[in-house]
């Protein structure tokens, strides 16, 4: 017989995406002549503000950050991982990316978890009598995948717009579900999974308008399973959302988070005032 | 039928606050001359000094501590994100920041937990045969906790004096609660949590005149879900408190803590003299 | 009686192999003359176009990084552990090694996990009524061993080709085997641990074509216990199977995984530009 | 009714002490002109000479260490806080102090647990049939505290004399006690912590004129919860003892170690002179 | 009655012993100029050559790390906790230890372990209805272990061979025992340890001529609790024993395991080239 096929965690995915951290040597600032400050300045200016909006399409934000483990962020979404590889060295090798010392970086791609599709093409091959990964399963969720892919709402997941004066705060970080012997979500079926994910979902819908998620993943790009990107008008918003979700079933369980990196969406010009301590 | 609605953790919140920690490079302060070296000690003096007292509100406590990780702290306590952002860059960016080493930064916001009132409105609406979340309860949650927020005793959590002469030392420290398989906060009912934080407040309350604390929330803002920082007059009790608490079953159980940083609250004037070494 | 001997993780072994990972100092690389920087560059590409294809067996893979904790990576294949050492300092005694920073190193060796001809040799043994590890077994597990290794399958595995331009992204991981109280690898059966390899296997096999694999063993040789390095055309088919992967019961109970890293692989002269932040 | 108090672990405090722990940069020592060494190491000697015995009590006793994560140790005892800030201060300001490296700083008080003492007043209140935290309870434990702080016993352990000559060799280490599920020592009861410690104590005692140690109190001061400081003539005796320890009950299920720093108490000349490579 | 003493893991030490590991930090050589460097490394090369075999006893080997977390390791092994200590300041602070970075230090023993004996001289107490830690216990121990002293075998590990030219490559880590709730090898009783520790010996016995180990013991020395050298022909024996030795069930169940460090034996002119780059 045929290995069944069970799809463990069906996705689409968009842009690729590096969320790239950094905070200033400002002795080695302090060390560059004012005119070649200046002019590393207006340098860096022009670069950020050519990566803003790439003609291939994608998008950067810049990111100043309050109270974490780095000082600015830039947050770049790209078509290829080639033009994401790009975007970021522009930053580094321009004559100002001296004195930005690398704290973190996060590989990841825009993702729309699929699992009431999942759900859907396994309940009926069930109802047929056939079995999940045969050719009739496989093309009704390849019809199924195709029409979510093309929903405005799964659009917007995996190519989100950039962030607006609206929502100027912005909250990064990345997180991971366990694989303890007790709480192990990849020993969970995919209903189970499907059902925590549904109630998990309620919550950030309950933010609708207040909160603005980008989710991506980074399972094969990074030691963190994931990446979630929040913007708000208001940064109490960030502390609402991430508590109330932290007891949801699947995050008291199942995640683990790393460091929280919370900030304001700037102008290049702002950004680049702020590595200058202007 | 509508989702329920449970609140998970209510609190009420105040100041966003960061806690911001340096060592000082000596081998760098040594490389500037006598000359520079003092007026950025002056400068800092100045910049430091205008911190303390805002016009807009909040102030900024400058610590020098002992044994600890690192040389230097600053708390800094203000109404606004922004406002926050901009204290902790007015530091970094002056002459004398580029001998400061940062060895950490927390940023949270001062919060007051609202379990009775959590439980009060659950139980009144049990009681009527209503549903947490629908409208009654929503409006009676609101009014309690407006009156709770007008009381003195949550209005001095949530803004609280700068420390004075008569309690200069302080104990800062961050915390989270566990999410192990059997030992997870977050999979409590809020009413065992509320029992738990009941009998943890007690323990507090025993040291009511000798122990001043600061509680701030930090989920998603920081790693670590909770600041606390203590001031007392005697900084055994800062070792009694805690060795006290840590017996508490909330803490025995469900608690775990960071790096502990203890020192003494200074003048500006001081604090400069201590990254001058004089 | 003899002890018993049973062969706890049959491997065949090829070619030593070494990640060598690396960021760019950009502020000691702009410190350098134009002159300087030509003439270690010209010199640093020629280095590593002599690594890429050695006379005496194996081959280095330049690999340009994206948004991994490195840069730049390095992957030597060698037939002798002399000749690997000689491979990686060749890069570190470059004038242009100066401004890499070294960020990690794994040593491996490729390998061949022979659980099928462990298990058959048992059993045969045991059908016999002979003992694992009596001279007949001895002397049947080498016969096997020996066909194994002469095969084409076995031989690509120990002896992989160097990336080529239709794979031209990569992707690095290191992992380990779980050996805690309820999860330990190091704790169960031949029979259980080649039923779950092979089960394994089947995930792999299902990208074929899509993904190369070469797995190389580093228990002795550095913490992790494995290396994973991935070839594809498409960067997305890395996250497509290290998904798949981590839901296969091996993975999902036994595996603990570390940092990844993905990019392309570059020619000399590229890699050396990106040095250059050309 | 009143709230039951229980002291959880009844100690009594006496110095304050800070292990301050150092590597040498030697090429920052190497860059400084032979004049401006000698005048550095002349001026280092004198500070460590000053602090050896200060004139309002405690010690400071200086380490060269072995194989450890550091070169350095001074050990710091001193009445009060600030002057125990004070003393760490000046070799930090010291001219020779900017080749020092600070690799781990330690704050904790020296302690003397009073597990014996708190079971007894609990034995006599309930066979009195009153209560743990009653005024006659308070009375008689304060009683029982005074009688034992005023023992010469107690006394030692918390104001220690200086490490002599016949003990020249030092070894110190920070630890805590386990708040795992399983392993959870603040979910004890008195009687059972007190069972253990004293269990714990006998095979200290089995080392008395072998080991001299002080036990050192940092909940609330540090992440760790105590330090060790051994004394002894002969360095074998650290590795029996702490082996031996190792099987005794409280540390095989509850206690859980930090670094081990072994060396030799020098004389401040010598200190200096390990500092300046002579 | 008296307290049952209970020898805990009763061991037999020799020679102290520091792994001294390093990176060589290419930018700081390379800013040596070209008779500094010349000098530094014939002096170097001197210091390394005194210390390969001190007059007082012990010897020290000096090795060329691949692939590794350093570059460079010296091992040392001395009579004298003082002598040890003086052979590592001899290279720190020779002029070429300045571009050398110290990466990890292991400061451990050698150990020979008595579990035998100690079942021994426990079931003939039992036999004679005695008392383990009586006095004709305590002689008929002390008369075992002088005779287990004295043997050849014991000899051999307690004062190793330094190594040759027969087995040239290398390989250290350091290990621990867990203390876990579930895997606590501080719980087990002496005959389960003694039963666990006699089938890893086994293990070993099998690579006799093939591999050559040294054991050193590090409780209340360092972090890990042992350190494990090994010495081969081919390199992939390391590969091979220490897989075995994982299947063992002492190491499955009992074992964490540290960085790994494997190179090969060179002479102290090839060290010093190493460093040079040469």
């Amino acid at each position: 017989a045929e290995p069944t096929y069970v799809a463990p965690a069906l996705t689409l995915e968009g842009w690729y995406s590096h969320h790239q951290l950094f905070t200033v040597d400002r002795a080695a600032l302090r060390a560059l002549s004012v005119d070649y400050r200046r002019a590393a300045g207006e340098a860096m200016r022009g670069a950020i503000a050519r990566l803003v909006s790439p003609a291939d399409g994608g998008w950067t934000a810049a990111v100043q950050l309050v109270g974490a483990p780095a000082d600015l962020m830039l947050i770049h979404m790209r078509p290829s991982l080639d033009g994401l590889g790009a975007a970021g060295r522009a930053v580094l090798t321009e004559p100002l990316g001296d004195v930005l010392r690398r704290t973190y970086d996060f590989l990841s791609v825009t993702e729309a978890g699929m699992y009431s599709v999942a759900v859907k093409a396994a309940k009926e091959t069930a109802a047929r009598g056939g079995t999940v990964g045969d050719a009739e399963y496989n093309a009704r969720l390849a019809e199924l995948l195709e029409s979510e892919r093309a929903s405005a709402h799964v659009q917007k997941r995996l190519f989100p717009p950039a962030p607006g004066e609206a929502m100027p705060y912005v909250c990064f970080y990345p997180m991971s579900k366990k694989r303890e012997a007790e709480q192990n979500w990849y020993a969970l079926s995919l209903e189970e999974r499907s059902r925590l994910m549904w109630d998990h979902g309620k919550t950030g819908r309950r933010y609708a308008g207040k909160v603005f998620q980008i989710v991506t993943g980074s399972v094969g790009f990074a030691a963190w399973e994931w990446g979630v990107t929040l913007f708000a008008a208001d940064p109490l918003e960030f502390k609402r959302i991430v508590t109330e979700m932290r007891f949801d079933e699947v995050s008291a369980k199942y995640a683990s988070f790393g460091d929280f990196y919370v900030g304001r969406v700037v102008s290049p010009s702002e950004w680049v005032a702020s590595v200058l301590g202007q």
